[in-house]
């Protein structure tokens, strides 16, 4: 029995496909609720059944593949949107749950800091204590575009005025003290107002003055995600994150950033415990490795080839669909302005298919079906086998669960491996904590 | 009987005063569940069980009376502020309701068309098609201070920046046609791309490109709110809003107002039936006059008068709490910046007091007890006698609906009122449509 204790993070998004493709066309598939409340709000019960720590929604402002000389294969394929703003879907999320944290992903480089602190203070309030925030610092040319913005300056520059934006949200967030509110009323004092502070923020690329309208909520601040990859992105998850997520295939490539990052966190004088490295894994599991082996090929039969390499060509920054698919991947051509999803280019470099690198062919496949990160496949015990082996050799503290079809493979993972996690002594049997923060400290 | 319904609008704040500035003193008030989602749910299922068209909820992004040499006596005393983002407290109103319109005032000078017309997509698709838009375009000082921006310019140049953000999300809004999403499972089409348009917006002050991530929701676009006062807000109104709101205590002026504004809406081709004008009202009803007024009374007696005050400085633009009470308010000094509550300055001048001028201490008691609408005061039938007399006389289509005690008022309005409204032929006797817009037009 291992005393350490997994953490779980639900992986969602606001589109007919999570990771998998294919899988929205399955008969049972819950698509066709994409822009329905009740779908989110059955998801988050599946998971508060599950223990799970939180579920993140991922986000993206730009459709994919839309642009004036071409329509989209994305939409037509259904591939990589996300429909919906994340917060009043978390809002509603929050109403039919107690204890699962609820993350959005919100970028600093376009949302004025105000409205991210107000935001997030707002979910954190209307949730109890459960908010998180999944950082993100760039954006593509596709959604400065439709900010009427101009191009982005490059990564280390976002990640400097990124800094600055987290400090400006956690001046607002300091605002109301945490005992600022009376209400009494018999004297008719509201709050104190010595309690309530007038912020200046002045840094070198954000600048703001005045204060938060949001008393002081129950976490203080979300939860704070973070994804990066480059060098002054680690800098700044181990600066800032309370959950690093990451989509590495490769289990020495995991160890080492899991190390690495923890050092890093270590550099800041923070405690690496408050920092849980949660890479992504899509599972599928049945009673028999037959089965499980079954339901993931009637799901990857659906896939079409076309939408992975759609998908491909949006992180290698140019149109692929149309390259020989026996190319390997180290061959294939980047376009001119560079890959353009980041973190994600530097993993497809390192992703092998039974030890060798794969073609394009292959990785299209990989990417439309797992989104590049593994899959676990077989019995309750072969997949709890995997994420332990992977938990106890040190490369990460738990995982971000993707489901392939919606809602069947997450009832599947709650159902089948969270009770073995739970008979093995790797997670939770009930939850212990109020807020989010505390699932994750538990 | 009269065949012409009247339209009823909740007005509703996240804070803990509505316009009744003592009210959440009284120990039956819900003030203490302000940052509570079951406060707001709670308030909504009683606007929908009162048949109301909609609810809007008033936003601020500042808190009032903070700066940096003095602490905010607004903060003490609990009044004028609006504490959370009102999208998410929306997203869970719409849970727990199926007719009632949702309305979230949104800034067009601080706000991202982009996010705007986001926001207000996803919200309509989460409610049902019951979304709706309070346009402001004004920001005071200290809101853009908490943005970062500098002051904003003169009000007729924010408007004429605020047409081209409206035509911006409408162009948005159309991304999507209304049949492009076909979740063809057998085909493995999602959605025609052809119907899926590549959107190019080049105004003189806002342009964007793209376009929106969000399929079309059930509205197309939300119900547009509006309350401009000047010439130039009132052009903007006449043009754009489908409810124009007003605070006006004067039956002459609301006669005028009302005139001219359906008269500007013809005048830029459009149904003058198309846009409801709702003037605002507080109502004190009980089963007999002496009894209502013993209600009015009772919360009047827990305004404290400096908080009428300070009320009064935030509209006059500069600190008028030490100013002699027995000041003509027409004597009354205005701050170097301005009066800074756009068209509330313009009606504190046309209020009367038994026919004659108030002085400021009398004005500071009516703003901070009434916001200076009209308050009707008796048995249900002399409520509704004297909005069947505005409505009947043409100065209204019917009422913004604001309560002072929460929610024990607006249970009184719905329990006494509506049934008499209802009696008379005023008021629907259920709903009979499916969205906002139609609520509106039935």
């Amino acid at each position: 029995m291992s005393t350490r204790q997994m953490h779980l993070v639900g992986h969602l998004l606001t589109g007919p496909s999570l990771h998998h493709a294919g899988a929205w066309r399955h008969p049972d598939s819950d698509a066709h609720l994409v822009l329905d409340p009740s779908r989110y709000e059955n998801l988050a019960r599946i998971y508060e059944r599950g223990l799970f720590d939180g579920v993140f929604i991922v986000d993206g402002m730009n459709l994919p593949g839309l642009s004036e000389d071409r329509v989209s294969l994305e939409v037509e394929y259904g591939t990589l949107m996300m429909m919906m703003d994340p917060i009043p879907v978390l809002a509603q999320m929050a109403r039919v749950t107690r204890h699962l944290g609820l993350s959005a992903t919100m970028v600093t480089s376009v949302t004025p800091p105000y409205q991210i602190a107000r935001q997030f203070a707002t979910l954190d309030h209307l949730s109890g204590g459960r908010a998180g925030w999944n950082i993100v610092t760039g954006a593509s040319p596709a959604v400065t575009d439709n900010f009427g913005l101009a191009a982005l300056p490059p990564a280390s520059e976002r990640y400097d005025h990124a800094d600055e934006v987290l400090e400006a949200c956690i001046a607002l967030w300091n605002t109301w003290d945490r005992d600022a509110l009376e209400i009494d009323r018999a004297s008719g004092r509201f709050a104190d107002p010595s309690k309530v502070h007038y912020v200046k923020y002045e840094g070198e690329r954000v600048r703001l003055k005045g204060g938060l309208v949001t008393p002081r909520s129950p976490q203080g601040r979300p939860v704070f995600m973070q994804a990066g990859a480059s060098e002054r992105g680690r800098e700044f998850a181990a600066r800032w994150a309370e959950i690093v997520f990451t989509i590495r295939n490769d289990k020495a490539a995991l160890k080492e950033f899991y190390d690495e990052t923890k050092g890093a966190v270590e550099g800041f004088g923070r405690d690496p415990a408050a920092c849980a490295i949660l890479p992504s894994i899509e599972t599928f599991v049945a009673e028999s490795e037959a089965q499980a082996k079954e339901k993931a090929a009637e799901l990857d039969e659906l896939v079409i080839e076309r939408s992975g390499l759609t998908v491909l060509s949006s992180i290698f920054g140019r149109d692929v669909t149309s390259d020989p698919v026996d190319t390997p991947v180290s061959e294939v051509e980047v376009g001119p302005a560079g890959p353009n999803v980041m973190g994600v280019y530097q993993n497809v470099l390192t992703v092998r298919i039974e030890g060798r690198e794969p073609t394009l062919g292959e990785l299209a496949h990989l990417q439309a079906s797992t989104h590049l990160s593994p899959r676990f496949v077989g019995t309750p015990e072969m997949v709890v086998d995997q994420m332990q082996d992977r938990f106890e050799s040190g490369c990460c503290d738990g995982f971000i669960v993707t489901h392939a079809l919606s809602p069947r493979s997450l009832d599947d993972f709650v159902d089948l491996v969270v009770p073995e996690l739970q008979r093995r002594g790797l997670f939770r049997k009930e939850y212990t904590g109020r807020t989010f923060r505390e699932n994750l400290q538990g």
